[in-house]
């Protein structure tokens, strides 16, 4: 039984669930319950959401949409809408299965990530749906039915050449290599189309940071075009509906802080399978503060990963690096922006660590697809930054997106409210606490703020003398910096020893 | 950091959270996210909302309560309070530890139905916890810690004299045998402080019915006198802050209809443990279409039932049926108190099965807790209903509670809006399709509308003829009775063989 109501605007916004207000007594007429998931068709397109009541926000005959839906979603405004209440999801006695201990077929692993992403699912379930991941460790084959149903959820992208990716596993502040990978391979031939996540628990995503330089929110078509073009891209991955699923998946996850290993794997090699990658490095950072706290958990993950590579006939390669310390001297968006472009333009101040990375990396890319002899991968990375053909292409990517090209590191704003920290001894940095960085930069409003953030003066190893600068906050009111200064009470950034 | 708002009323309702609104700058600047959980402490006491944010619908200074708020807590509006955001609550890394599949101790569950109740754990953490029970198997000592910590999170009851109780497991439409047992056993002397729930899947609970008749929601302290007054009391147990842990665990449950028994287990006891009873009888309905299957889950709960009560000294009975069919005539709050009180009334035209249930339950409550000798249990109550002290028990009861006691079953308004379905051929009612009632019940809108609901002319093993009334639907509106029509088609309630 359908249903028609206009829609209106609401700016209400949850920051968790896409949420429309009905009027209750049209509702209750309905039989539509506050808490019921609704489905609102118009124009051959469709959005699901859960609905909420009012006497008096909202008048009958309207549906007021919140502004986690107008904001994300092109739906129009002041029209009339089609609505339907929905029963329960077909894949939710999927989801009972595994959480029973038994094993799940591919097409049940279609059906669920299907509901998640079309939002037939709730929250609720889809946690369960996550729960059920711990029941019993995944398959190597659940693991590829998942891989493989979670990419053909969404959209499978083809881009003309060479397609070849990096893909950083999170934790590590400042890691920013992605900004200067990405310019160098493209630089040299070969088809890198990048879609980034903004940050969810830590200060700032590549999505994050490269909106400082330019646009990331771009549609499809757009990302197609600058893709064909240049070779490659830099945006939020969000317009492309790659392994829609996920997102969802994610923000599930988020609340326990326990991303299982399994999600990780998947969530990666779907989109890495939709974007239609063939050559694929996995930079790992392995270290307490990070994702991946031992060598041996980094080693079955590498075989997981190459296992599933295997599957999809991705030639990959996986690089552990035992590390707590960030990459950089910036953190949050703004400020790891003025590092890429240093890097990039070859500034004297360049930060060195983050220069080195990335070549590396890209080095070993290039040797994986063939682009360079084995031992020659970083010295042609090197080339292409230093010969300036990065930034070339660097400045390609920032002007077909929207941004300016001819951008200089001091050009970028930060934070208007600034306050140094100093060492209260003398000795040398023998510890740095990769997440009192993340906790820091946020409190200080990174990544929502983009100008907030933590400058580190002083790096792991340093010798640092007493009353040295050892870093810097940055933000937009003074109330931030108190309340970082607060944090700072309690843990500190670097230990100093001898 | 604490901050200071003004609390303004806001009508939306969600049905699922306690929902905050706050300034979207002013949130900002306070370094509060929507989706962010708050404190909201006034007057010694405290709340946990979930914040939202909002440019226009609501004021710097000002923090938006939701419905569901204010509904059901006591905040003063347009007062001060004191605001705080919430870390993530120290239960959290038990939830973890129960998910990884590790045992957990007596304070640990504490911990978490404490951060449960108090709100502190947002929905998706509670479902991580609640679907930890699949992970393995809860022992025996870990229902009982459970159990123990979910009663001693709230409120320990006291009442003088011997405290009894009843208790149905549910899942069978019309069974309404609460509301006569209460009566027969209080006016034997006993104390029996019976608290049910709101109906969540079905048609009607017992609170719903009762409220037909007299005022549920009561205050702790209003229960309390009635209690010591009258023996017995028939209420809505939000108000008494039992077991509360309980009610959120529910929420999240719901979605997937996938109650685990030993989250039902420790529900039941919990409530019982903390409401001092001494002496328990449980009805556990046994069919395909009641929340128990098989007379071997049966047993394995009875088991279990059995040594819980043993851990917390009380003696216990459980009665096992095998049945499908729907107890009294009519499903929906209105027609199931008419039912209710045609019974106590003894009217000509009173459900027998209602009745003879009843009866059975009180009997076997009355000789386990020594009242009656072995054997003479049933007499006793059926004395107790003919003889008329029932019916007095109940309207001192109704009146106690607010309502009119001298009402009769015809009094009861019904649904204005009626349907009658008849045989399509002549046979015997050989099935009846519990969970159809049920379905159509509530499309017709019962429990949220009391009038509405299904009478049933017919029951099982009746013989009919063609074009006889086999049912009748109930509504406030002929869309409701197109819309369960509609369910109808595809369905059936009754299936006539030979």
């Amino acid at each position: 039984m359908a249903y028609y109501l206009k829609t209106k605007k609401l700016d209400i916004k949850t920051g968790q669930a896409n949420i429309a207000l009905l009027n209750d007594q049209e509702a209750m007429r309905y039989g539509i319950h506050a808490g019921d998931k609704i489905r609102i068709s118009w124009d051959h397109k469709e959005l699901i959401a859960e609905a909420n009541t009012s006497e008096e926000k909202i008048k009958a005959g309207n549906i007021g949409l919140y502004q986690d839906i107008w904001e994300n979603i092109n739906i129009p405004l002041n029209t009339i809408v089609e609505i339907e209440v929905l029963e329960r999801a077909p894949s939710v006695q999927a989801i009972k299965k595994r959480l029973l201990g038994k094993k799940l077929k591919y097409e049940e692993f279609k059906q669920i990530f299907a509901d998640i992403a079309s939002g037939v699912l709730t929250r609720t379930e889809t946690t369960y749906f996550v729960a059920s991941g711990f029941m019993r460790q995944y398959t190597d084959q659940e693991l590829y039915f998942m891989t493989k149903a979670m990419a053909e959820t969404g959209e499978m992208l083809k881009f003309p050449g060479l397609v070849v990716d990096k893909h950083s596993v999170g934790g590590l502040a400042g890691n920013r290599t992605t900004m200067v990978v990405i310019p160098i391979i493209a630089a040299l031939g070969l088809t890198i189309p990048k879609t980034s996540s903004r940050a969810i628990t830590s200060p700032a995503g590549t999505a994050d940071t490269m909106e400082v330089l330019a646009p990331v929110s771009l549609s499809a078509d757009k990302i197609h075009d600058i893709v064909k073009k240049h070779g490659a891209c830099l945006v939020w991955g969000g317009g492309l509906n790659l392994a829609p699923a996920d997102d969802d998946i994610l923000k599930v996850s988020y609340p326990l802080s326990l991303e299982p290993y399994s999600k990780m794997l998947v969530s990666i090699m779907a989109k890495k399978v939709a974007a239609g990658v063939k050559y694929l490095v996995i930079d790992m950072p392995v270290g307490k503060t990070t994702k991946i706290p031992d060598m041996e958990t980094a080693k079955a993950l590498e075989k997981k990963f190459k296992y599933l590579a295997s599957k999809f006939k991705i030639k990959i390669k996986v690089i552990m690096t035992k590390t707590e310390d960030p990459v950089g001297r910036g953190i949050g968006p703004a400020l790891e922006a003025r590092d890429v472009l240093r890097v990039l333009q070859q500034k004297d101040n360049y930060p060195a660590d983050l220069a080195n990375k990335a070549i590396h990396l890209a080095g070993e890319l290039l040797e994986l697809c063939g682009k360079a002899k084995k031992g020659h991968g970083a010295t042609l990375a090197w080339k292409t930054l230093e010969g300036g053909q990065a930034w070339t292409k660097m400045q390609e990517l920032i002007k077909a997106q929207g941004g300016n090209p001819n951008v200089q590191p001091d050009d970028i704003v930060i934070g208007a409210c600034k306050k140094y920290f100093v060492a209260q001894k003398s000795g040398r940095i023998i510890f740095t606490d990769n997440k009192m960085i993340n906790t820091v930069a946020r409190i200080l409003g990174a990544p929502s703020d983009k100008l907030a953030g933590v400058y580190l003066n002083k790096e792991f190893n340093d010798p640092v003398k007493k009353g040295e600068r050892l870093f810097t906050l940055y933000a937009r009111t003074q109330e931030r910096i108190k309340l970082a200064s607060k944090a700072l009470e309690k843990g500190q950034i670097f230990k100093i020893g001898r």
